[in-house]
């Protein structure tokens, strides 16, 4: 579990109430696929979008009602075992790879357990306690929301057939402002630090010492992109880390994934690309090497914040709902918005590591986040993918270096 | 194609009557699957059974109706690419551990299509030239019966939950009567002799010699595997091959195939043994090795065919009939028979080879047994789930040392 | 250890004068190698050459000095963990692909240890009883004489400076004399009957039936392998086992092992290619996609056998001392002989199986042979690398379809 | 080529004394091994002693002779392709786990090339401008001395004789004299600010912000990690990074490399461990465990730095010189000294990173340390392999968590 800013919780109130929103928008999200597309696993880092709908309601059975509602029992003693994650102290668990062999329970059956387990809540909603941990549960349960969108639609194109689970609706021409958020450096300070959730691993807030630099106010687009690939970007060495350059010999790189020709595929399949729209799904090995090429370089985590601070005496539009597609009630959102939010997750150079004092919560939530520092890198920002409200300047994303079915993409920086 | 005895091919009368009649057996046998138990694939082995229901179809569509019905068009110029199986002179095709990533096209998609060729197929019962064409189809879709049945066994097998795909129904108790098929030893006549169809590997029929020897009238038991396991069967280095105390160390086996203490893995789900039943999924090596342990040894494909032909002086009770589980309209039969046919799969110590003067058929169809003559072993028989009137005494199945998928069980010899 | 026909095996005359002749031969063989050459180990079938040198000799203490010496104890007691190949009843060893870390014992160590053993084996040459296990060790190490042969070849040419271990010698040009060699069918009598050393595996002599047939008089040649090579023989599927269209397009082979350009990696380096020279280094998979190119076949044992005895009417020239190239004392053999004997192992497509009534010797001799009768393919004859006497007309060579690391080569055959 | 600090470069003086007195000790180091030790390869991330020696060989030709010194022509023009190591820019080579396939050319052979290249090195010490590149010479010849000696500890230990490859001599115990070396946090400056040699990695010096701590004043011993071992530190999922416990699990890890019951395995063979000797060859995965156990943590590269730079207040003893035992000219060191040096290089929890406005060299130097910024730790200090003077407070040596075959041990932080 986190360690909450307790002296800024937010009050309990209205929890139940975005307990049962996003608990709705998770089902929703699931809603136009088959049993079949819920069922299957397309590589050992996604899950099958019925599992994810399991999975986030064993977390809510599992740390809230097992461990603080007297007397409730388990609504099937058996799923825990192939619906945790990956919690070692909850106990042995289902191989990873083996989640796309779950044809049952069925959705249906995982749909009961839902709601099941949505009404059982209702009494924890009033005890202030517990608030933290339920703040963990909806966060949990919007990053699985992204979860389920990107490993279905890595499902979906292992399908030679490219099938779709959307329409295409009408979109605005992607406009994204050009120009450097600039930074005359000096000491930063970084990590969370207002009223509100937060992760364990975005704190504690602390100082660090950044250089003068620029940050570009805008992604790197499919076009550019094109250009790199047209200049012999994925085979000229020198442009790589050396990982990364065995990663693009021994896996056939040439492009980013989901590209084919002149297309991309899409939760609506196989489409046209826009050669303005931000550059998605790359590696951090590939969002080095563009760097490079460029002459230019990835930023780090903390000249990320800075900037997202606003820190740098200009107006940085934090806005961290911006490029937020998951909620279709909310109003269309202008697509590439001049803020550091949404499009896409961002590389930074800095690995994922713990903040000075940093301590894992105690108990099984301790191992949340912690347990995974090493060999990761940090992402900041949001996607299209992120729910709403999920994501702010001191939330860090990670992911290894050779992963690239998250909407990640590029943002460029360099010294002054 | 095989190469049909043709003075003796049986009239296409009755073809399309025994075409309707294998499709929806079919389809009935996946009946109780939902779309998401259709969907998956547990291993490279095995195909997922909507595939298999597809597969079928696009064998029909391709060598009978597109290559022999005038103005056919293709039903979906995409789906070759996702159903053909091996047939390299098709073209290329998805990869194989690829089949378990084909949520669509959906079930009631592949319904219609099945609708759809069976319509198209009815002209094409009058024209006595493509019967024996045909006959091949009912022989493919005959496997595929089988196959789908124990893929799918395999894949709920894999689930955690032991989840069930039929209701265990009453059953009458084991009775296998003791005793030794003996035979005096030369010249014998093998391989596809009789009117009807055979597959291409059963032929020609030519002459072999064999040595004075016996079969055994039954089945090994699962009550005497348990004692060749409790007296340290699987960790006793001198009685198995080379290769398969490689098997046996290096995937850690102790036990056929869905055993777990004592119970089985059933496709009513997990069942306690009866250890006067057949043991089933064996694997070669595992049967060479209890084999070896019991003093005797694994009968030639030669010898059991002698046998199976009634060639020992004895009534060899040869009813390929028997043991057919699949038909739930046929009367129940006594499990246990005397014959050589049904509950299982016998392995013999034959290679699967090409008989003398063998030669495929030209065209694609050339490739459906004889591409796979090397590492492979002969078994004999049929088991519970092969169709009625599949097997016969020259009927040749193939499978890899190692594989035990399948209703594989072993019937013992000795020399005299 | 094998079951020597006792009625007519050889006198133990002589026995220890073969014995120091076949020991000092294996030392001229490794003569030319430095220790490093003699240390390393190239892939996991090949070993290094000492270890060949320290295992022949681990053999003779173990199965002839230890069992059979009073008195005798071992030279060092750490060393059969590491010179121990393959037998489980003689305990633990060093896993396989370990061989190439053996830097230590020294060559000059092993030689010694060579010496120790050769010295005490003196006194057992006298003993009758033994004189079947000597034969034995003397086969023994003649096999480990052609795979030192081998497994250098294999290691020095995974060198890319490509070093030599001989210089090349004036050679004649081959001649091989065309024609068939022709059997009317009928039953033959095969395995070991005469008098002599045999292994296990060659007996009991049993009698087969074969049908009319004949066998080339000669190996397939370098020249028409290219021409197999130019008319896209590796790319054309239908002509391939389906495991072989796997391996080829799997590890990418496109030419016999050995091949580059117009040259060919010998003993003696890198050296033009001899069109009329027979091809060597092809593997099962090859040999049988060349005889389908070809419109021909590959032999059985049986077949190979029954001409190697001739019983075909001609004379077969059954010289079994052809085309041993080991002993450069004798006097030189004409290349391409018109008998079976010399230049190449050819493949036949016989499984290697047990022959009828088979049963391996009792003890750890008894794994020599049986334990590896499953996967593998019969090969006949005897190559350039064979030890002189060393083959014999009921000889069973036997390895994977896809090795060809050996001499192997290609005899064609036709249905009559 | 890193980028020196030409205003403070050593002058030339001397260069060529240097330069013969660290080609000589690299032969010394090697002069123990036979060929056959110095030709094997125990591993990927090792290589052959031989192939240490004539890589830097290759390094001064192909970076100082051949692009420095007029009309000088290759030694042999085959060699580069086997003795480049890892830098694209000087095209293809032997894949990496191929070294060990060298057998030629012979010591004898590199050795020759060694005093060929040594002799021809002379006039280019008397040009200034090529001092800072036969200083990266120098150091990469020192990275070499050491990875020999690691290398060939590896492939000694994979020989189950165990053998040696020196003699046991005397030694003092060891005193390592406890407390903590402590820092009241703020700005500190790190990164190569001296007069003399650094890589390119060390730099440029930069300010970072550090908050107080305190760094231990010696190393974990083998007696504290026996604890470990025995409060099961190895089956304490809690204790470890996700990766890490996945590593432990898969590779079946329960000792630091080398260790079997009270012995571990040394230049010297198979020797009783010093309860009071630091414990060596822990990876970063466990070095984090043992942390983590003891209630502490791994200190940051510039916490240990700072320390190193006795920015403390204290007398933190920087001998860069100390544990150095490569020179046995040398006077014995004490063991356990109070310096950082000696002993065992120091993982650090910093992710090896490129510092502010890095830029790697132009050129094939360029890929000495860059390409190498992801999935690695930095590691501080030196071991006993480490060659005298070779290390300084800025030196970043980096490895990935995983390995240990490396002088690695443990220092440990807390935050103040």
């Amino acid at each position: 579990m986190p360690r909450p800013n307790t002296a800024s919780l937010p009050t309990h109130e209205g929890l139940g109430e975005r307990f049962r929103t996003a608990r709705a928008l998770t089902e929703a999200l699931a809603a136009p696929l088959s049993e079949a597309d819920a069922t299957i696993q397309s590589m050992e880092d996604a899950s099958p979008a019925k599992w994810h709908l399991a999975h986030v309601t064993w977390f809510w059975e599992t740390f809230l009602l097992r461990d603080h509602l007297d007397g409730y029992a388990l609504y099937d003693a058996r799923w825990p075992f192939v619906f945790n994650s990956y919690y070692e102290a909850e106990g042995a668990r289902i191989a990873r790879f083996s989640r796309g062999m779950l044809s049952r329970p069925t959705m249906g059956e995982i749909l009961d357990w839902r709601a099941h387990v949505d009404r059982a809540m209702a009494p924890l909603f009033e005890r202030a306690e517990l608030a933290p941990l339920i703040e963990l549960g909806l966060a949990h349960e919007q990053q699985h929301q992204e979860l389920l969108l990107t490993d279905i639609k890595n499902a979906l194109f292992r399908n030679p057939l490219g099938p779709a689970m959307r329409e295409e609706g009408a979109q605005s021409a992607y406009r994204q402002p050009g120009g450097w958020h600039t930074h005359p450096g000096g000491i930063a300070r970084v990590g969370h630090q207002e009223a509100g959730f937060a992760f364990d691993n975005e704190g504690p807030a602390h100082r660090v010492l950044v250089e003068p630099f620029a940050l570009s106010s805008r992604l790197v687009t499919n076009r550019e992109w094109a250009d790199f690939i047209a200049d012999g970007g994925y085979e000229t060495a020198s442009l790589w880390l050396s990982d990364g350059w065995g990663w693009v010999n021994g896996e056939g790189i040439g492009a980013p994934l989901y590209w084919h020709e002149d297309e991309h595929f899409t939760h609506c399949g196989w489409q046209a690309r826009d050669p303005d729209a931000p550059v998605t799904h790359v590696s951090y090995y590939e969002a080095d090497a563009f760097a490079t090429w460029a002459g230019l370089r990835l930023p780090t985590e903390f000249e990320w914040e800075a900037i997202a601070r606003g820190q740098d005496g200009e107006d940085a539009a934090h806005d961290p709902t911006a490029g937020n597609q998951l909620d279709s009630a909310a109003p269309p959102l202008p697509r590439g918005s001049a803020g550091l939010f949404g499009d896409c997750w961002q590389f930074t150079r800095s690995a994922y590591l713990p903040y000075p004092r940093f301590k894992p919560a105690e108990g099984a939530v301790g191992e949340y986040n912690g347990k995974f520092m090493s060999g990761q890198f940090v992402l900041k920002g949001a996607s299209c993918a992120t729910a709403r409200g999920h994501s702010r300047a001191s939330y860090r994303n990670f992911f290894y270096p050779h992963q690239r079915w998250q909407f990640t993409g590029v943002r460029l920086a360099k010294d002054l």
